[in-house]
């Protein structure tokens, strides 16, 4: 990859606080924003949980105006979106903060964009269609409303280590009337505060712990093969790697292991980071959405039965990268080749899924084959496949598809 | 490394936008901060260069209201700042532009600090003395002068890669009564923009780029082994040495190589945003200083001297970090143990320094051990030294420098 014969824009990320218990500084950073006033946006599991008491606690003591919202589904839909919207409208202006995994986060953020204008649903997404050639047609691109004012300013407080949505402002939003997830982006709604608070971490369950991390990992693979990496985001996906592989297997050994989970919440902040700083994703997050959108499955578990097939796929054009995968696992051999260096990382990625128990195929998710056709259309027609180091064809697609079905590996 | 037990804040860093031409955007970015007037603090090599014409130019034609000052010397004086400082006065307020190497960009910050408040010399500087065990005393601290307004804000241009001065508020002015480089920091210093602009870094002449590249060897070594690293700033570090290692060695010996200037401007910044963001650095910059302050030397050389003793002092508490520089280098055996790969790296590094020139013993510098006394004191009283991992005595110090007196290499 070469930087000369391009423009890189290194864009200001959130001010970032990882301290245990660092979530009650919550009333402090809206004030530092000017603002009186917080509209919390929280996963109803975390809600459920009790986990949000002794924030909002610290909120009702600083004397910040707040209300709550809850209704968000894992992968949120258009329904979650107008309910909210009620809820944000009724409430009036402020802070929106994110209290969740992806889905709160993410359905958070598109209140923030929707809020201060009109409309809602899906209306702020692009609905891509594809071209003669399976690919993306950009004529179809536009979002049928945009924006007239700027988004409300958002804090973010992830509880799970898994999406990294704290470090943008886009997310996925289900077309229910679809069944298919759409992008949304907009620079104002990415949080202007995170607040990584690992203490609210520790009380996953394995199972979900387990498919964060692995989209995690998918995370820093994807940024660090994509067509539009650079060195800044190379840098923080490669740490990234090196942070999961140490500390997944253990967190899923201890859960109350307070240091891992530390690790694991920082480790996906950075590989956020990197994907949101130039790189974005790759065809792993095209295949997988369908397969969430279709078959209501976890999204990191989606990924995480797509990423050994993908990086299989890809190998041929990305030898080079995985190879540095390697080094940061610390399987290279010196000596040997980049197609060398480069199975052997493949082989620790497919050992981890298997360690964690992700290596699941799309049979054990749900998946028929009937399904496929319809993973093919939507998965070619993903924003997110734009930068993948390997465009595929619709048949090599389908092919990835069919191998997912039955084999957890390639 | 733990990072439970602590709390780090990952300050948001400039927007950043690596691009063949972009100085010339400086225009647009001093009306994106709000003002119409702009005080270059500019390197006079650059400047005799002609290097700053079209960036002049450029804000004449957008109705920006400038002037320049270049009276700054390699390892800017008080005297340096007095001059600047009468010259800002006169032009008034405005965005302080930062043109040059490390020399100006520091100046350049300090002025914009101490612009608009009273004073100059080095009265915003800490000028730490001695406790009776050889270490900072903090109770002498504190700068004599404290500024009461906030700085004027920055925008960074440089034309080195080397000091990444642009990812912080902080930096070094000489205080000619003492021959001594004095440390001065303040958050709202940094800059907010900064270009990198590696056409502007063709011309620098083989010592200097040599110099200035070890110089972001060290910033990425001493971050990555400072008792405050964080995995944001190891991920970045990791990330320097590795273009380091690939690009200084062809710049030497393709100077003109845009992509080379290019990987290196951005390594700079990178290892920059590693130190910046926690870190800061260590006993190499601490007895580096010393050298630079009292013979005049340039910084990068003075690192590039201390660097590889330095490295053998501290690898018997710091071979874990060292084994990952080896993965970096690619010389890391994955069945080797940590001390064998740490050796690895720095006879890599050892390697590279002899490469480029800059294995150069402090006698050929101009020292002899008539200076040593006073290279010791000065060591040890250096801010910088407060995050080493290996906290010297005074005769380790001492040995030290005698070690680097009269051999490049351990």
């Amino acid at each position: 990859m070469t930087i000369s014969d391009r423009s890189i824009t290194l864009t200001p990320m959130p001010e970032t606080i990882l301290e245990l218990g660092s979530s009650v500084q919550l009333a402090d950073k809206v004030r530092q924003l000017g603002s009186t006033r917080a509209f919390l946006v929280v996963d109803p599991g975390v809600a459920a949980a009790g986990l949000t008491s002794a924030i909002e606690a610290s909120l009702d003591a600083a004397g910040i105006e707040w209300s709550s919202f809850s209704g968000v589904d894992p992968n949120p839909t258009d329904a979650n979106v107008d309910a909210g919207l009620d809820a944000l409208r009724a409430f009036g202006s402020g802070v929106v903060v994110l209290i969740g995994g992806g889905s709160a986060m993410d359905c958070g953020k598109y209140l923030a964009i929707a809020g201060p204008n009109e409309g809602g649903g899906v209306e702020y997404a692009f609905c891509p269609q594809l071209d003669g050639n399976d690919q993306i047609d950009f004529a179809t691109l536009m979002p049928p409303r945009l924006p007239t004012v700027d988004p409300y300013p958002t804090i973010a407080i992830p509880t799970t280590a898994g999406t990294a949505s704290e470090t943008n402002g886009g997310g996925l939003i289900t077309d229910t009337t679809a069944d298919r997830k759409l992008t949304f982006s907009h620079d104002g709604a990415r949080p202007r505060v995170v607040l990584l608070d690992a203490q609210l971490t520790v009380g996953l369950p394995a199972g979900s712990t387990a498919a964060c991390g692995m989209d995690v990992l998918t995370h820093a693979i994807e940024a660090l093969t994509s067509t539009n990496d650079n060195p800044l985001s190379d840098g923080l996906a490669l740490q990234a790697i090196r942070m999961v592989h140490t500390w997944l297997p253990r967190v899923l050994e201890e859960p109350a292991n307070i240091e891992g989970r530390s690790q694991m919440l920082l480790a996906s902040h950075l590989a956020g980071r990197a994907f949101s700083q130039g790189p974005l994703l790759g065809l792993v997050h095209a295949m997988g959405h369908p397969v969430s959108a279709v078959l209501h499955q976890p999204h990191g578990q989606t990924l995480a039965t797509m990423l050994p097939h993908v990086m299989a796929f890809n190998l041929p054009v990305v030898a080079d990268r995985y190879a540095l995968v390697a080094q940061a696992l610390g399987v290279a051999d010196p000596a040997g080749t980049a197609e060398h260096n480069a199975s052997a990382a493949l082989a620790v990625v497919s050992a981890l899924s298997s360690t964690v128990g992700t290596d699941r195929t799309l049979a054990e998710l749900g998946a028929t084959s009937d399904d496929l056709p319809r993973f093919v259309d939507q998965a070619l027609a993903d924003l997110i496949i734009l930068t993948t180091p390997r465009y595929p064809t619709r048949a090599e697609v389908r092919g990835l598809y069919e191998a997912a079905l039955d084999r957890p590996h390639t």
